[in-house]
């Protein structure tokens, strides 16, 4: 508004979003970083910009993606692990009872979790991930995984990028689970994308090197995970971040007590018709401790249901 | 010599390196990987290039920087710990006994590592480190250590990147040692470096996030870890390695166990004039079945004293 109208047009960076207070907070964080002239200039090394992947770049209703994969994954082993057939939560997946299932808790995730994302090479796993990723359907939208991803936030990817920042995912989902096809649909190669992981041991195979993925938890990124695994894997704090739940509040936090510019978002999931509507209450995603510190501190909240013009990207 | 002496003289990216077969067969390979005609061709996206750094990149005699840089801590922290007049290997290394406190072996530096580099924030860390290598001196030489890097392999990491590869530091040293200074003096930002760590812990001090060093190995970027740490980080296999021990052999064999055109080097210390003599004995920097295997396999081993024409960059 204050550039005039046909300005602001011709170089809207974020068309999906709809004018408004989360749209202008974006714009003037990376318009302010960039202005060799502002006291609150960042040079381009520093402008690392931290992002979490469920709910946050793509959906993660009804069940997170990775959980789907792994109970399609327990459909296709089974063949060859004849004795799920009376091994729960196996036996009562393999009758489609995925709700009965997973009452078992996180143990029983992750009996799910290991069963069908270790024993492999970390080739093969990408190999397993690739094709399923373009293979699999949403269950609600029928549409690919990789097209579950929220078209408003590739446009801040984009427009973050176009102002030379360095962007990262950093994601309580697998590593090794989202590094296949972020570059794909997200334009983030693997060696900015952090996640949590299992252990993998070096083995030479008929004179080859590989790495076995065991069934052993490494690293949890979540909650105070994520500034851990930021510092090691990035070693800069970021000057922004993105999330969606209490997990990303640590993050959220480690980023804005850093000095000069700083930028926290927070995308509020609240539009039960084009997406879903949760937060405090639900299991998966859960926003409560961290929408009470976003409003305290003033950090963006983005409402789904009026920031954004469009969820999707249009079917291609 | 093929493209004519006019042509080689004005294009040589690798001013420091004598003609032979070291230099040409990097010549050769990034040639090859970079050709669109060649059945070789690597797109940029995947020319990943790893780097050892004690030995490979600087000096690690008479002893690994990061130990001399331990054993100054301990005598600036020296007042503050008075206990230490009587606990070893403190006591010794207080009396100038540096042999006799290292004499207890592993368990005596890991004393010294703990106390010298856990229990303060990852700002702090960062901030002690960054004023010991302006300040420290290389005891032989009295040049900073950051000036005892090797001007022919500063030329190998202008090279590659001149040629689109993203070249990482991937060291048994300490990654947040090393991070302070890689991108004054390589060129190589805090997210390209991989290293050993001790683990942190997220702490909200007066309402600010840090991480606080524990005194608790995290990860040991050595042998079998570097391939672990390599795809952890990087997330895709190298396809160029540079080490100098044997630490580095695992490395060496999973870049080299890739599909498509690899390189490996060895840079091999022979030089007992300008630089140090020491290979298969040495404690330091011990080259033994990593030499075998690299004369087994016909990777590239450089000869210090025969395939540079310098050691050190010129005393600015
Ligand atoms: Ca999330
Ligand atoms: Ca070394």
């Amino acid at each position: 508004l204050l550039l005039g109208p046909l300005q602001a047009h011709a170089a809207d960076p974020l068309p999906s979003w709809n004018e408004g207070e989360a749209k202008a907070s974006i714009i003037a964080f990376v318009e302010q970083v960039t202005d060799t002239q502002s006291a609150a200039f960042v040079p381009a090394a520093q402008r690392i910009a931290t992002f979490d992947n469920d709910g946050t770049l793509w959906v993660e209703q009804p069940m997170y993606t990775q959980l789907a994969f792994a109970l399609d994954r327990v459909k296709a082993l089974a063949p060859q692990r004849p004795e799920w057939k009376t091994q729960e939560p196996f036996a009562a997946l393999l009758k489609g009872d995925t709700k009965g299932a997973l009452a078992g808790g996180m143990e029983a995730v992750a009996k799910v979790l290991m069963a069908t994302h270790a024993g492999m090479t970390t080739d093969e796993f990408d190999a397993i991930v690739s094709d399923w990723i373009t293979t699999a359907r949403h269950p609600v939208s029928g549409r690919p995984y990789t097209e579950m991803v929220y078209q408003p936030m590739l446009e801040v990817l984009d427009y973050l990028r176009a102002n030379e920042f360095k962007v990262f995912i950093v994601s309580g989902g697998g590593i090794e689970f989202m590094r296949p096809w972020t570059e794909a649909v997200y334009g983030i190669p693997p060696e900015q994308v952090v996640g949590s992981s299992i252990e993998t041991q070096f083995e030479l195979r008929d004179g080859k090197g590989v790495l076995v993925r065991q069934p052993k938890v490494g690293f949890v990124d979540d909650k105070e995970g994520k500034p851990v695994a930021i510092n090691l894997h990035i070693g800069q704090r970021p000057i922004a971040a993105f999330g969606n739940s209490d997990g990303d509040l640590q993050m959220l936090q480690y980023t804005m007590s850093g000095d000069g510019a700083r930028f926290a978002l927070y995308v509020h999931h609240t539009d039960a018709e084009r997406e879903w509507a949760y937060d405090r209450e639900s299991h998966v995603g859960k926003f409560d401790k961290g929408l009470d510190e976003a409003k305290a501190k003033g950090w963006t909240v983005v409402d789904m249901k009026s920031d954004w013009k469009t969820i999707y990207p249009p079917v291609k």
